[in-house]
């Protein structure tokens, strides 16, 4: 297809090489032969599953590496959507969700999501403990861990996961964001990703009772994490925003006023930086570095993050008259989360057409929530919440093969149910024991002062 | 070389692990059986061929993730380098045209860049249809694509070359900035990366006529695509110049009043991202993860664009007497031009020449077309286009084994040639049905309020 | 522990594809064979070591990508930890370092860092000449250079160990910020990249002295460069710090006037950009794929970072009786510091207390530089100097069987000594010569004005 042949004299030259080089041909070949001797037991030459195990764990790791800038995705996205006066106040939230995140997942989160025969109640709940305890064993050199089918070591499935886990509280950070009280949020995103994330993540990802049903034969079906990750975080937010009520001066006798949020640069290298990043998170659910399905899951992911961008700008042009910025970014990412469920399951075409669907959701959805005046400033529970449930039925739609519909609708209703009342009970005690809003006066100054002593910019 | 003797034990524990690890011996080897039973066919082992395959593809995905952000590249370079009150709009092209450029690139774009057989004029012009014709092959799964030489699946070659599509509208976007109606450039934008990008990328790339000059033994040769992505977008940003005319108030009776970038950050972010994503253009274009060229072509660019970057400095230093920050940044780009086309066919040293090169030329390029007035407000035509027809030619000049100086001639006038006639007439015909500029108060009111009714940044 | 069943139909099918897909299998086969053939010398298959090789170096090159994002980290981290009128010079600086670090790198850095036998002082002084020297060789195509214990090309030993000479002289960027003259810097940091880290690190990474200390039974540990990286720019910062004096008005009789960083926003960008980054610069010191260390490395890497952003957050909220952004950034840098040493060494938890501690002891540092009026904008004496002297000597602490401490504290003492009296040395030179520091109207107006002419932000 492409002309290669100026390039064929390297292709065949790495071999000859080996007994060329330096002439030091003798001390290489020694180097090799013990290796490859390694390679064979009982007569069998193990290399080939070697090798694609090496390189599905380097997959696993840069993936892993790709989710965490998503972190970073989040904290402009947020910080760009809001006011100039909370910057630092939502930069502070994202690292402290970054890191308590990932010491968490270490600590209890990897053992509850993977709770492997551990289970307090069968199938539903598996506290566990630190991840010494798992990764203690063989299972961090080689095929020890999870063979071919999860081909990375303990550690590669840690890191990964561990940046996965710390997204549900971001997703809240937004939602909550310009009036939370920051204490109260530390510790209502720390026991949110410790031990409300990881229970209703076990019940897919840890074999739980989501993957169990109908004997297994119809098993819940979600990719990536569409309804687990993403849909758990839209539903937590929603819960914890009903309780917060909308920031002063949002919604007055005279109708919705918008708050602008302060730097769309910021907002946009946000939503590009998770874009970038969802090849990772979807690319990576994988679990190796498989060509077939990562090649379609590239495709279908970057197809449906196009359509869903298409679909708000022109459902903005329609319905605000006006071509909008911040509902084409959030109609990127409305694509992106179509097709989480489903990113390894359905063809091109199908995933631009989900990605359409998710994009002209999103507009209607963050207006309808603007009239019922739930006041989410970043738009994250139209982007995550509603539109994740739409990617979660959409596998049983387009893919029937891979997903069933009731099962789509049994772990969309069992998660978001889950998410809204853990996050609602647990917010719910938060103010009831330190408050969970800043005062009015903090509120009007801003929480970068009032809360940090600094403002996020200077003359 | 350096030290690894306390490494030793972790690369020598793998095949250990094997029959160690928890005991589960038996069960895994099953696994790793069956899976190294299906490499061998017909008695030989293939197993070489996939683990090459896999890896290979492997870098392609992460390429074209890396080719993406890209994308946020010149989103913020453009913005960074223009006025506060043209902000949104230039982010909100930028959403527009990955968006676009991905869904057309999939419906249209691949097959008419890759024809084939399917020829309406043979060599020059081959407009296909939707990439589901292409991949509903077998080509998907592994081998069945392009083999060894272009080892990666039929999906892989689609998002990597996806994402090199929509940079040639980018260009353009940039060098309009300001002053272009939006609704206008929308719809240019879309046939330019929809038909006329592939076309010319078809030339080359798709085995047209420029890969057969002299019967295929004085093949242009263009590595990543100096002419084909950076000079087309360059020329068509020229044709887009000359119809769109100066920013109000850039020519004057009193001289040229230069119009300073409103944020230095944002373009530096800008110029950063585009070199970060320029290894995977360029590493990406090796086609498989080779050792030898992969290696080689991270070391020419990173040295080209070094090359560059000091060299405009220099130059900057001398012809403008103070040290410019946006010339340096824009000789870091010209650096990366002037390697693009020969990244894999140079050594280091040459590499290093080449980028001075270009550094040089793209100074006194952007002081000539603000000389001859036409207004350029990123030097996009000077950093792609310009530079573009040096890189181009460098490569027969540095390495005349890889490329004959005719074809590189024939190849940039050709190519530059029909970018230029073909945008000319697109925007022409534009201009004439819509319009392509803002009204002079629309341009002075900035286009964000008036095209899309908010401003970038708030208080 | 994750069901993979829905995907092993793709998982099995790639080896069936080699003989079906599209007909074409004699051609394939034969290319194939070609390439297999070539894998075979003497009769051994060399194919598992030349996979292995492969994947090694595709991630070296990946890594040498990451850690150059690293320069965008620190571009922005510095840009927004500093006042708005020297935001141009910094960036300015940054575009500089990478430039002339690569260069230098290729010219005389590299070959002085790894001076094989052509030392002028046996171990401790090896200056060398341009790579063109080394990569003439046979090196660049497959395992003629480092074999399977430093699995790249020379190629991609080069490009990747060039990504980091650049750092060490943009710590010290940072330090001295809105006081330096541009071209003293200029000067001063290409002489500190091409010539005092490369002899630092050539004692450590160069087989030097202190890769020799107790006959090479107690080699000096440094995984990826506490000290030999971030130390060497820390101490090498402390000594053109004291030599620059502080900023005007910094400190005053009424004691300490905090000068605020002028945007939040770009500094966390710059640390998660770092953050991100540092999976390179640890994962890609593996100098393989070997899936057994990396996977320990991204999470101990992940994990102190956590740790420190954690203990920072808590010691600024105790300490400074308020929840501080920029000790919270400079916490999550302080964590990887801590770890760069050791990360291949230690186990998780063991990784979580040395950021932890790393986080405490930065909060502190900066506090004291301060108390004794050590003017340094960004605090990277703080993060890269002394936490690095902790990473270092923590590998002895928790990992006495890798590092032992008496070598530890040897390596620490003549990196940080040597760094300090090249940096004073150069320069006190540069000073005596040409004068370091700007004038005080031009340090009150901003370098952006007064050396550049043109203001970083226009409105």
């Amino acid at each position: 297809m492409i002309s290669l042949k100026s390039k064929l004299p390297w292709l065949l030259a790495p071999a000859a090489m080996i007994s060329t080089a330096f002439g030091q041909e003798d001390e290489y070949k020694a180097d090799y032969d013990a290796l490859l001797a390694d390679q064979v037991v009982d007569g069998v030459d193990y290399s080939y599953a070697f090798d694609f195990f090496t390189t599905s764990m380097l997959w696993t790791v840069i993936a892993a590496a790709m989710v965490f800038i998503m972190h970073l995705g989040f904290a402009t996205l947020e910080a760009g959507l809001t006011q100039k006066k909370n910057t630092v106040n939502i930069l502070f939230k994202n690292v402290w969700i970054i890191s308590i995140g990932l010491l968490t997942y270490a600590l209890i989160g990897f053992n509850t999501h993977y709770p492997g025969d551990n289970w307090q109640i069968k199938n539903i709940i598996g506290i566990g403990g630190p991840i010494s305890e798992l990764t203690d064993g063989a299972g961090n050199n080689s095929f020890g861990y999870g063979g071919m089918d999860l081909a990375m070591t303990a550690y590669g499935d840690f890191i990964f996961q561990a940046m996965f886990a710390a997204t549900a509280a971001t997703i809240v950070s937004g939602a909550v964001a310009e009036r939370v009280k920051l204490g109260s949020f530390m510790i209502y995103s720390a026991i949110l990703v410790a031990i409300g994330y990881t229970i209703a993540g076990s019940w897919h990802w840890g074999e739980g009772f989501l993957n169990k049903l109908g004997g297994g034969e119809k098993a819940f079906y979600d990719f990536a994490g569409s309804t687990v990750v993403h849909g758990f975080g839209g539903a937590a937010a929603l819960a914890a925003v009903i309780i917060l009520g909308p920031r002063k001066g949002k919604y007055t006798a005279n109708g919705i006023k918008p708050i602008l949020g302060h730097s769309m640069p910021l907002a946009a290298i946000g939503v590009f930086l998770l874009f970038f990043g969802w090849f990772g998170f979807n690319g990576g659910s994988v679990l190796s570095a498989n060509p077939g399905p990562l090649g379609l899951v590239f495709t279908t992911t970057a197809l449906a993050a196009a359509g869903g961008g298409v679909a708000s700008i022109f459902t903005s042009m329609i319905v605000l008259r006006k071509p909008d910025l911040s509902m084409a970014l959030n109609g990127l990412l409305a694509g992106l989360v179509s097709i989480t469920a489903g990113a390894d399951s359905v063809e091109p075409m199908q995933a631009i057409v989900m990605g359409i669907v998710g994009g002209i959701i999103v507009v209607f959805s963050i207006l309808l929530f603007d009239k019922i005046k739930i006041d989410d400033p970043v738009g994250a529970i139209s982007v995550h919440g509603v539109v994740g449930i739409w990617g979660t039925l959409a596998v049983a739609i387009f893919a029937p093969e891979t997903a069933n519909f009731v099962s789509q609708l049994i772990g969309v209703v069992s998660v978001y149910a889950f998410a809204f009342v853990f996050s609602f009970a647990l917010f719910f005690i938060i103010k009831l024991v330190m408050g969970v809003r800043v005062s009015e006066e903090e509120e009007v100054e801003g929480l970068d002062v009032a809360e940090h002593g600094v403002p996020a910019y200077t003359d």
